[in-house]
């Protein structure tokens, strides 16, 4: 059996989607919900769950309200992390909380969660339970991450270790449960699950050092953000921490002094601290790191008993999205 | 086999919940979960797992998961509650919201709702995928309750039904649910487990009711709140509902009129609206109500296959539930 590709999957993904919008009562809960699941987005962790189901034997279309559990929520810590960040746009449109209010973020975010539990319903003994313990567990280390990302920006002693554990829980172990979903509904063996998560995990774990990459380094052309982002927030990046430790004691001092400044033009603050990161080595080190982590999850792959086909199916995918630009 | 007493579960559910109490990391996360857990409060929903559970001829040991769950739910809602209604206090304490901050309130409430998902974990097979669906059902219709109540504020054309089934969803649901899971842990019938969810639903009813009347008519040296506090938000419980369908034109349009004010100093509307409670004969229907929902939850209970000696334990504990003063 061969796969399709991922625009295939995020196809019928959307399909089943927007099948599954439902109007209900009361409004004031369910339309916020329709509205930021609707909003778009790459549709990266439900498409993964889709092409891992195929991959190990099964039908797309069994995978397919376990994938939305996942887009679900998602989207949940989506409102409620937008609501913590103060953040007025999503996607380039208003937050819930901006549209709406913080009262209904918070409700309509935990109808959300209650709801991903729900799809997992349709699934049948054991495989129901390993779906919902997988997703449990899980859930529990995105609120960790999220608490960590929140404790980070009151804190400057935080390690390169304590950084890269918080993007594993904030944003790594989404994206291997989501693939490792797909493995459970298929029936994969216990070594294939737990090693089609790992290569999500890692990869997961590239992809966010990308992001804190392309926020600096991103060309401004096809970034679809703002160049600079993090820098204008003060926010400890991988590159922020890595250009600490590469920095002599004097560097250290002017490259924090920059992240206590929150000037009204930031252009030349953007420049220096990216010149700081290009001439400590941090931004090259970033860019070894992020091919370390995605040739980590190569290795994993490798060793899956599936046909080299479908390997390289995960490859080429895990090869667009280090070379993304977006 | 005889069960003890309501006192007796409520002092295994104490000492558990104190074992259960986990020092984690990150403790920005699991610090506001341990205060809220441990405010008080009468544990009336796990105490209730407890002796269903016996009551069916399990052991309460085997539901102390479940009774720890609901708990941990009920004040999942009650961090998120308290920062929609922003209210100051929670059981005589600073909300969780006011000790810390908002997003401190939404993040550790998300991580209760996942954790108590989590100790559903404890059950095998369709023991637990019966109380997750359960709870999934619960939950939803909670968060649903708690979104008419929002939007009742500013709706002046709330009829009964409407409020009658908010107050279900938001309160009376979860004492039907508490119940449920005790039956589901000792393997009772289907017919035993949905007669035994129906009383809780009918006497969590009847609690709501009563907890509304008791605000306006309890005795102020016993209730332990403010009495009245419900008149002076202006909010539209049973009473007021009742008052305004019994009122002539005038009346009503005097009863909205105070319904319209926020005194400094609101003794005097207090005893005005009190006064039109009691006129218009609301108070004494809100007492029929209350009676006759918790002679529903008689008839209910008679019904149920168990002995008379059970029976008169659920009877008794009902009755102290309606002829309490706090």
């Amino acid at each position: 059996m061969t796969v399709q590709t991922i625009s295939d999957y995020q196809g019928y993904f959307l399909e089943y989607l927007s099948e599954k919008t439902l109007e209900k009562e009361p409004k004031n809960l369910y339309e916020p919900i329709s509205y930021i699941l609707n909003l778009g987005g790459k549709r990266l962790r439900p498409t993964l769950t889709l092409l891992t189901a195929e991959i190990f034997g099964s039908s797309y279309k069994e995978s397919l309200d376990a994938a939305l559990a996942v887009e679900i929520f998602h989207n949940f810590s989506l409102i409620h992390d937008d609501i913590m960040d103060d953040a007025p746009l999503r996607r380039g449109k208003e937050t819930v909380h901006e549209k709406w209010d913080i009262n209904t973020g918070i409700l309509s975010g935990d109808a959300m969660l209650i709801n991903a539990y729900q799809l997992f319903e349709n699934y049948e003994g054991e495989t129901f339970r390993k779906l919902a313990k997988l997703f449990t567990k899980t859930a529990i280390e995105v609120c960790e991450g999220q608490q960590y990302d929140v404790d980070f920006e009151t804190r400057d002693d935080v390690t390169i270790d304590e950084y890269l554990k918080m993007i594993e829980y904030k944003t790594a172990v989404l994206v291997g449960a989501a693939m490792q979903m797909g493995a459970i509904i298929a029936d994969a063996s216990e070594d294939c699950a737990s090693s089609i998560y790992d290569f999500g995990r890692l990869l997961g774990l590239a992809f966010q050092l990308q992001d804190d990459y392309l926020d600096a380094f991103g060309n401004p052309e096809t970034f679809g953000k703002q160049v600079g982002g993090d820098i204008i927030e003060n926010k400890k990046t991988f590159l922020y921490l890595k250009a600490i430790e590469f920095s002599s004691k004097e560097e250290r001092k002017q490259l924090e002094g920059l992240f206590s400044l929150n000037p009204e033009d930031p252009s030349e603050k953007i420049q220096m601290v990216k010149d700081f990161f290009e001439s400590t080595g941090a931004k090259e080190r970033t860019r070894l790191e992020i091919a370390s982590y995605t040739q980590k999850a190569f290795d994993v792959l490798e060793a899956i008993s599936i046909s080299s086909e479908k390997k390289n199916v995960l490859r080429v995918f895990g090869e667009q999205l280090m070379n993304r630009s977006v």
